[in-house]
């Protein structure tokens, strides 16, 4: 069983590469629900309808969210009619955040969601929620706190960040099922997404860390930051204000005290020295998933790195 | 002021045609909030809707319900979830729901949410929600009992009808000014909507018959029964299961208690002897409103009807 821990987009494709080498009902997805608010009385989950979305083959593969050829006539009419419409919601998108609130206020949980979406469009990856409990994951700025995607899409990132905070998360338990599947993972992935907002909120739960610790299984990451900057995302300002550079080393010194291995890019090489300073073994390959087969190749770049250290383990047993 | 009591197509249609006639802002519309339900969690107002997207010219006027040009995208993604789609909703309709579910979970009343959306879609009709409470009216058949949209839309009306009932109605009260709105009222107007399930539960409110025995202002209602059989809907049936004849004759008995008049049309011209031995004045007059000038002819007609009866009152005090 491969345990992988997600956040957004560069998770879901990298998951969409992993799918490719492995059958997909052995890959566990734990997704950051830090992005998860409320807007128009509806519970959104962005990173979990991504990821969801992503591998059922339904996503706008373009901008790496939302579905592909969704329309926005009820976001309009919601405008209209005096809600806000700085995020964007497609129609199609909306019956995802409409179904899932209905479910949730009849007591049906996060969890559960995520099964029955995954069934619904065909998804075999068995996709979790980091928690089924609400943990916002609130940006400190100069301007005051917002809850990420206030800050995000709502404000553009546009804030001098000062700090992160996880609301509620040192009291807030992973969902059922989350610490036992790292438990029981061979291998332990951590997608190229944010450390700060989209795998910092999933390591913030109690018992996460603990079983990262506790296992023997090897655990490698994909840094996401490529060059230093993000891809995607607005990693290097948060990375900056929780006092990590933003570069692979960065990333590295973001998960210290339980990787084994991170995958950088090529044009990252240079570092690769820094970051074996700190313990953490280093594959160097192309990382930026242009393609479904460079999708593939990262993800078996990672894979082949974890059962490299495995069968040292192994041997060493 | 004139006051309407009003259901769904048939009464936005009346309205239609009393706007032509008289300043809307001197109008209010007590409407039925019988049908309304909670369907994908969100909060359904079928008549509200009709009403107020009638009156801000946004309505399917083929339909008599929904919004012009309207799409499905988010319905059938719903389907594609699990969640039902027996009751069609347009993206742009969901929206009035999503936004009045919300405004509702906030703690607005229904009231304040048919305001905003008058405002916020340029009608000047006062609309208000029969009650702000929720009073659902339930059919029982002989295949059990349903809420008015199962049995009407999801069953098709299929079932044999036994009885009706007003869910909670004698616990109600009407939303706040309801009562004010007929003790003010210059000219009370029944619009032609079903007598049993669209004027049925506004009148069924504690203190809403009282306030129209009360009120020395004329009630005009205009009989949705033409030729024996509704224009639109299952009247007949629930008509008849309730004990009234399926006719003008039938409508003017529902209503016998307090009304002044009743316009029916000239198909039925030959009932105006058996409505007058009830005390009930008639109009007869052409009552189909296929054209805008149609409507205003007949809300013309209702409206002249009780003028007179106001003049002779005047002229009697």
């Amino acid at each position: 069983m491969i345990v992988t821990l997600a956040g957004g987009v560069g998770a879901a494709r990298f998951l969409e590469g992993l799918v490719q080498i492995v059958p997909p009902a052995t890959i566990t997805a734990i997704v950051n629900t830090g992005d998860d608010f409320q807007l128009h009385g509806l519970y959104i989950a962005p990173d979990l309808d991504i990821v969801t979305c992503t591998l059922a083959g339904v996503i706008d593969a373009t901008q790496g969210w939302g579905i592909a050829g969704d329309t926005t006539a009820c976001l309009e009419w919601l405008g209209r009619l005096g809600g806000p419409t700085w995020f964007r919601l497609g129609d199609r998108d909306l019956a995802l955040h409409i179904q899932r609130t209905a479910w949730l206020r009849t007591g049906v949980t996060l969890s559960q969601v995520a099964d029955r979406f995954c069934r619904a469009l065909g998804v075999t990856v068995k996709i979790m929620p980091m928690s089924d409990q609400t943990v916002p994951t609130h940006i400190i700025t100069t301007a005051g706190e917002f809850h990420f995607e206030e800050y995000f899409v709502q404000r553009q990132a546009t804030d001098e960040v000062l700090g992160v905070r996880f609301v509620g998360s040192e009291q807030a338990h992973p969902a059922s099922g989350v610490l036992e599947a790292i438990a029981a993972a061979e291998v332990i992935l951590l997608a190229p997404s944010n450390p700060v907002v989209s795998i910092g909120p999933i390591l913030a739960l109690p018992g996460l860390r603990t079983a990262l610790h506790a296992t023997s299984a090897p655990i490698v990451a994909v840094s996401p930051i490529v060059g230093g900057a993000p891809l995607k995302g607005p990693a290097a300002p948060l990375m900056r204000a929780v006092g990590w550079e933003v570069s692979a080393v960065g990333v590295a010194h973001a998960y210290r005290d339980f990787l084994n291995v991170l995958v950088i890019d090529q044009v990252d090489a240079a570092l690769k020295p820094a970051i074996e300073a700190l313990g953490i073994g280093v594959v160097v390959t192309d990382t930026i998933m242009r393609s479904s087969a460079a999708k593939a190749q990262l993800a078996q770049a990672a894979l082949t790195a974890a059962r490299a250290i495995g069968s040292v383990s192994a041997s060493l047993a």
